[in-house]
């Protein structure tokens, strides 16, 4: 059981929503198919997977790099079969010849074709990736169902407060009740009476989040700090640049209440500094990795374990994501609550096309690996790819 | 004055040395050519640079955002006049639509083209890069002389000690007076036998530096500290993992003499958190980022005036690289010294073909721009990129 042929192809998000640091027109996404010799009904069992959102594709690294050392490894350190298969020696194949250091210049290639490879050897296995996950690194034990939040709430041009409170509404009609709002954008008062008037909709200030993707300059973050503290929200994400961790340290101080941050960290070690060096507190602050851009899932347990050795919950990683991938991670790991992006990144967020929310809360399926083929958009466009 | 066209082409460096990390065989530069529409003796000011060493090439990034973003840029913020040349606008430019960190993924393909952009705007000026840096930056003082060490003592199969004095020896020959030797890639004790008798040949163990390129095991780095400490070496370079802040922490506590790091960090804020949490020790310890690879002069600037802030001398600094470029950064900046790698890194290290080392120091030229047109075989790679 192995890897025949690993193709990709670089695909526009197609989306042009704005948070407080950046627009996202530009973006792409790399799509990547792992070919086994596997053949079932005729085909090859085929693993799936793309780099989540927000970073760019990244085919060349792949193709110069990341697929040749893979297609050159000894069999028995890249085998696809289910009780063979071992993470840490794929990761250790695509590693060769690296520098330490300087991670996101890789780690969203390789972990995106970790994640395929997962796919294919859950596929394999006929079992759902978050199961073969729990089984690898949890005892067995996933979760059945999953908390799942919005992120949302971006500012667009021309959008008041009334078009924010549709947008919020439009989430709580889905069965949605945790949604998260950008700030940072617009002035401070203007983001208090957006929260505000969110609030009252939502009724409980802690089904509201907000995130400032790092977009407030520092000079700016004790009056936000002040001025959010009152509203006693779920968490205040991303206030200062990912790895200022000092930065981190001192809102905390100022604010108090839960923070989040961790989507623009590569590598386990940067999660460790985070740790170490954030002011970060277990049990109450979150860290919110995204899986296929850091290295892959092989990774992902790394993290889980370091951070409970800190004396972390894996409650406590809330994925970034808001897709089949970080669905599967969360369950798989038993992580707090997944995130999801409704009409936003086109075909490359959201979740099976038959997992409904109730009260916040989606129960899993069964489906073999990541489940990508119950995504009919998104799995005609991977089907594109290969083979 | 304003760039007409960007190119680059991939590289092979050509080399098979081995550092405790990795080795080199596979590695890529990406050289890049910026055309402008000034016209010299019939041909166009053309600038150029390459990627440094280490870092793969990068022309994809550069093709699909890096150069599109300059070449729609308006004409005032991309200028390449001498006067109105503004290297943080060019950045910001450049910087359009990506997310904050995970620099390695831009940093190498931006600050090549910065650095290629700054030998455009010398050569317009006609003055070296270094007196438009000191110009810019300085209040005009520069380095006339540099001291140059040279990075050697690879490790290579059937590489004894008797080889090893050989290669100092040479480096000696040259005129060179301080040698850095790869550690970590061979027993404790075989590493502390050839520095010994490299010690011995030179006569003075500050004339002996070490590089363990953060390949030591955790667990070994406090009986590399004991064991080398009383060798009194010039630096011990990379113990940690570049982003192990607290462990390369932990190691100044055991070891106490003058450490070295930085060559794999890549933005200002990286650089900000070795100094925060790295234990390094202003007027002791060394910083050694690599220019081109992290967004170029402009961000060197910030990084020196960073560390000038926080207590540092610019003569902490000695750039990774080996080159032009580093050189005239090291020069126009006023840092400690440069390196030099001798027969390595084909054509991609090593100064002007006319410089020559006289202990230990090397008298600058009045070149045009970086000065790359004084390296023969260099400037015929690079010319065949464009024009």
């Amino acid at each position: 059981m192995r890897i025949k042929e690993i193709r990709e192809t670089s695909v526009k998000l197609k989306t042009n929503l704005r948070n407080a640091a950046f627009a996202f027109d530009e973006m792409t996404t790399s799509v990547v198919a792992v070919i086994t010799d596997v053949v079932r009904n005729g085909k090859p069992v085929t693993g799936y997977a793309f780099n989540s959102t927000g970073r760019y594709a990244c085919g060349a690294q792949m193709r110069d790099r990341f697929v040749p050392r893979l297609m050159k490894a000894k069999e028995e350190d890249v085998t696809l079969d289910p009780k063979a298969f071992d993470p840490d020696k794929i990761l250790k194949a695509m590693m060769v010849a690296e520098k330490p250091g300087g991670d996101c210049e890789r780690s969203v290639g390789i972990g995106t074709i970790e994640v395929a490879i997962w796919d294919a050897v859950a596929k394999i296995a006929d079992v759902p990736a978050y199961k073969l996950i729990a089984d690898k690194y949890r005892g067995g034990r996933f979760e059945p169902k999953m908390f799942c939040y919005v992120g949302g709430g971006w500012y667009a041009p021309g959008k008041g407060i009334p078009e924010l409170l549709d947008e919020v509404r439009m989430y709580r009609d889905l069965g949605y009740t945790l949604i998260k709002i950008k700030v940072g954008g617009a002035p401070i008062m203007e983001d208090v009476a957006r929260l505000q008037a969110v609030i009252k909709l939502l009724g409980d200030s802690k089904n509201v989040a907000v995130d400032a993707n790092c977009g407030i300059p520092p000079g700016m973050r004790k009056a936000y700090a002040e001025a959010l503290k009152p509203l006693n929200l779920a968490w205040f994400e991303e206030v200062a640049h990912p790895n200022d961790y000092a930065g981190n340290a001192e809102f905390i101080e100022w604010y108090g209440n839960p923070v989040a941050t961790g989507e623009n960290l590569f590598s386990l070690e940067d999660v460790r500094n985070l740790v170490r060096h954030g002011g970060m507190r277990p049990g109450v602050d979150i860290v919110q990795t995204d899986m296929p851009q850091s290295y892959g899932l092989g990774t992902a347990a790394k993290i889980v374990r370091m951070l409970e050795e800190n004396g972390w919950s894996a409650k406590s990683l809330l994925p970034h994501g808001g897709n089949q991938m970080s669905l599967n991670q969360a369950a798989g790991f038993g992580l707090g609550m997944c995130e999801a992006y409704l009409n936003v990144f086109g075909d490359f967020a959201g979740y099976c096309d038959d997992l409904k929310v109730d009260d916040g809360w989606m129960t899993l399926g069964d489906w073999p690996g990541m489940g990508f083929e119950r995504q009919a958009r998104l799995i005609a466009l991977m089907r594109g790819v290969g083979p």
